[in-house]
């Protein structure tokens, strides 16, 4: 390995783990050998490659957009979630669970293409803020991670985004901010169909969510997109407790790893009580099942 | 343009616009040059990367599978397709569409984990023969096919397969005759879930068919799995005229090219009658809509 690589992992058992197991996948010679097609790693996004506080990105996305949504959705205004992203009462919206939440984006917002909506994430991407960190959502992902992802990638994995998070959001960014194509990104997606235009079909977005991608649908999703089992997992919730299994569950050297966000000051420190997406259970069984707990603040030297 | 390129065309029209579309995409000083991350080209595996003929190569896996099946599903042998299978009928098979065969052998078929068809099927290929042609199925694709892949590769394009034909059947030889990795693969697909044992969770296949990749229903899939539209597309029937409406209808320069199987003496001459899955409609809208029609009897010097 080069002294250049994962220099901000601090020399802890997690950084050990990572190295030992790419070069052990990438020895020839070693018995854990694997052909770059089978180097499959799967990286969650909200929370694990980027952060998510006080609400994950795209619910400020919605939070922004939501006088314009309301104009032609005047009936849902006084209904929940709606009001509370009106009102940008982030401690309400924070009630809900995230498939609720994704539930209303798909069903409240406007796009009806997928040109449309992604020009329209891109021009929120260029000008918005978090409001708790008061930087770019381009520079809200976590440098260490952003290092991981080089280094696998260096080493030829293939490494894909398997997020709850709208896939068309997702993919406006992943690229630019991940280096990541958008055909390694799976997340939930709206419903479509064909509408044709004359002889030019065009894509039309449903008001419906199709596919949730969380917990055990996760799974099915890497057997559709993907068709191989990841060798490396890497998650932050309950949510993600299915594909960090179903890795371990593989023939041969496997790593799941689960980020702890236990870093109040350059962070935040919470896990249980964060309603949206919980890391609770996940959490109670890390240890024996294998699964590396990350925790940000000793795994890391730095956040952002 | 090495002079190794694509010598399994002819020089025709057809060569001189697929060689024309990737040196206009390449070149970094012209106005259709394209990142490597947009040159996206996708085909249809049945009929345009190998042959189709007397029936579809899943087809045939189901005709030698089907003694074992009907021990499972012996109330199901008098109704058809299954009685035409069990007979080998091909001629009472090549009755049904595509989309009636494809359901039949989701229904029908027994394994119930992903490990367990991709093993049975690789069995399959290694010792099965195409009946018409008396060679492996493995030597069924069209050799000029794989030189346009490599052709393709060599200009850093992204190939995706994207057929009706089972995604876990074509998976397990798609890198071996393709060199196409299993995440490029999209194609019609069971319905799926999770079991778990203990604290593994385990796929299993329903016996259901959950999406069938074909006509429009190939264009949804291209953008929820790849997420760009195609620059390059190539089909053969009129299940692939959507996409290649597709591929065309995108900004820039594209390229949509339907093959006409017109060789009875090389392979099987046939288009508007084959019911399991014509070529009627995108034959007859090809000119006007410049979808270029490739004459495997005049465009190519070898088919197999």
């Amino acid at each position: 390995m080069s002294t250049t690589d994962l220099n901000l992992w601090s020399d802890t058992a997690t950084r050990a783990k990572i190295i030992d197991l790419v070069e052990a996948v990438t020895d020839e010679s070693g018995p854990d050998y694997l052909l770059p097609s089978e180097r499959i790693a799967t990286f969650d996004n909200d929370g694990t490659l980027w952060c998510e506080q006080p609400l994950q990105v795209q619910f400020f996305y919605v939070i922004d957009k939501i006088e314009e949504i309301a104009k032609t959705n005047p009936e849902m205004k006084e209904t929940q979630p709606f009001k509370a992203f009106l009102e940008k009462d982030h401690k309400t919206i924070s009630t809900f669970s995230k498939k609720e939440l994704m539930e209303f984006i798909f069903t409240a917002m406007g796009e009806k293409t997928p040109e449309e909506l992604a020009s329209a994430v891109k021009n929120w991407f260029d000008t918005a803020k978090n409001p708790k960190f008061n930087f770019s959502y381009y520079d809200c992902a976590f440098k260490p991670q952003i290092e991981l992802l080089n280094y696998l990638r260096k080493n030829d994995f293939r490494i894909f985004i398997v997020s709850g998070g709208g896939v068309e959001f997702m993919r406006v960014i992943s690229e630019k901010i991940y280096g990541i194509p958008t055909e390694r990104v799976i997340g939930s997606s709206v419903k479509t169909k064909i509408v044709m235009d004359g002889t030019v079909p065009v894509i039309n977005r449903l008001k419906e969510l199709g596919n949730f991608d969380d917990r055990e649908e996760k799974i099915l999703n890497i057997h559709l997109h993907i068709g191989k089992r990841p060798v490396l997992a890497f998650g932050n919730s309950d949510g993600d407790l299915a594909m960090l299994r179903y890795a371990l569950a593989g023939k041969g050297k496997k790593l799941s790893l689960l980020l702890h966000h236990d870093d109040a000051e350059r962070e935040v420190a919470y896990d249980r009580d964060f309603k949206i997406s919980p890391l609770n259970e996940a959490l109670d069984v890390a240890a024996a099942e294998g699964i590396q707990v990350v925790s940000m603040k000793n795994d890391w030297t730095v956040v952002f």
